[in-house]
């Protein structure tokens, strides 16, 4: 069975490759052997091949993939959760790979007529986009948000969430291109990162989600109401984030970090389930959706990672084991 | 009746001059007019006359003065919880004034015998640091927190608080005249901020007490266990709080500023009443004390305000309105 791992942290496209391996395919009990259909490409996932991800170093060789989506081939005797042919996200890590052995306690069994395109993207953004929004403050209809890398993965999540809940974003972005689309998901405005014009945001905010980091933080927290809140998720400035002290001493102004798996640490079994069967009826019902830009065979996963890197796509990279699945989704 | 007010916003010591005006002694039914005896200088006063202190800009002329102490002279008809005599802490604001009309809710009564000088500085740091230690997360004994300008009023208060509590406070200030005093009150351990050794922290800790903000902020939460807290209550650096993106995501590091007005704004009369009669105990014990450098008259006003300004003091400063009132504390 195929599999892509790295034995060097370095540039994520030179470093990961495509390896063949046996699968020794006995279950314990409670094991489930899976097959994985399609993975996305996700930041984190680069950022672990270039060791700035997470808490530890991998240790190398290392397999790779925060999420996929997979077919369950073979079920160990005890086991109760899902079945042969049931389609499932896994919820370990190191998912770039054909076949898995996971515990049952593992896997979220989803229904089988999902868009497996849309579902292997739902472990990590929706549940992202759903536990920022449902967990830090409390949020009314008709109140407004602030976010940037509004185009990015979770960004166009919490725009769709957000436009389900009735809540207003605003939405910072780098690139004119990505308005219409944006405007298209829900989004209430879309204020572009290179304007000189600080006065455009008109009513303060109660949330500002952060995924960038640096002293921008700082600009973007003026427009938070007072006692409001800053969640930071992502590190892509990879600059310190900065915030004036008279914000947080004199407006109240706090700042707390979202990690995924931190959350999925200590959540039981039954209330992740919850979580994914709310996110999968909500991808089922197309209220969320994310734009591929291309389905790349596993064989081209240098190309996929690659194109994943570039500033400019069209959407997000997904990769796939069986050429025949990629074409029952393009 | 003598009072001090300032101008124009700018240097503390050229803006603050000494006025005198008469009082109408008339009080209404819930008024208490009450006789100041002595005021501490705090940095937060200084702020306010350089326009840096609070959400808004002063109307001026501006009275100024965070908290004193005083006794009752008269008292209004329905007046109930103090009588002339009374030795009383007011909750309001602009205390630099000889006299003062205070309606009863904002008034503490204190024991009589109390130091009337360790008094005057009752509402503002100890206060703070109260409310810090106690709030924002759960301290148990033996549990180790780090706080920097720990020679400051709120930094000496939250040692002798820590210690009452069983709490271990690791302490960075600037100076090593310092060390010896700091431990002599109960510090745990004392930091040179200008030592180049970063093991010297061999514990995390659960709170991470900052008055300075800056870049330092992001070093010393690397002490900070993982899911540990930064509270800011200063901004004696007038730097922006930096803190790495890192920390805040994968370490579960949050940010959050104490405000003291906040706090009591929100608090009904009786839990203000409990606080300040549970500390006022505390320093009747001994147990919180803070360093006198020197008591002036008012007339001195402008000196006393330069010394509370030099960076090397051997105390607080203190103003008294009269002079008969300065030689019971020397």
């Amino acid at each position: 069975m195929l599999k892509v791992e790295f034995k060097k942290i370095g540039i994520p496209e030179k470093q990961l490759y495509l390896t063949e391996t046996t699968t020794d395919e006995k279950l314990k009990f409670n094991e489930v052997l899976i097959e994985v259909l399609f993975f996305p490409i996700n930041p984190a996932d680069l950022l672990l091949v270039e060791g700035k991800y997470g808490t530890a170093s991998p240790t190398l060789p290392s397999l790779i993939g925060a999420e996929c989506i997979a077919k369950v081939l073979k079920v160990g005797k005890k086991v109760k959760k899902v079945q042969p042919d049931d389609i499932v996200m896994p919820l370990t890590r190191d998912n770039w790979a054909e076949k898995l052995k996971v515990t049952e306690e593992n896997l979220i069994r989803v229904n089988r007529s999902i868009n497996l395109v849309q579902a292997s993207m739902l472990k990590v953004n929706p549940a992202t986009a759903y536990l920022i929004l449902n967990n830090y403050i409390k949020l009314n209809q008709g109140d407004k948000i602030l976010q940037n890398a509004a185009n990015s993965g979770v960004g166009t999540y919490i725009i769709q969430l957000a436009k389900y809940y009735k809540i207003k974003t605003i939405n910072i972005v780098r690139r004119k291109e990505t308005l219409k689309e944006l405007k298209k998901l829900g989004a209430n405005k879309i204020i572009l990162n290179n304007l000189k014009n600080n006065k455009i945001i008109t009513n303060k905010v109660k949330l500002f989600i952060d995924a960038i980091g640096g002293p921008e933080v700082d600009k973007w927290a003026s427009y938070l109401e007072d006692h409001g809140t800053i969640i930071n998720y992502g590190l892509l400035s990879g600059k310190n984030i900065e915030i004036n002290t008279n914000k947080v001493i004199f407006k109240n102004i706090s700042l707390k970090g979202f990690w995924l798996s931190l959350w999925l640490q200590k959540m039981s079994y039954s209330q992740k389930f919850n979580l994914y069967s709310h996110l999968s009826e909500l991808i089922m019902k197309n209220v969320l959706h994310t734009k591929i830009d291309q389905i790349y065979h596993v064989k081209d996963i240098k190309k996929a990672v690659l194109k994943a890197r570039k500033y400019k796509r069209n959407g997000k990279i997904i990769v796939a084991f069986k050429k025949e699945n990629i074409k029952k989704y393009i």
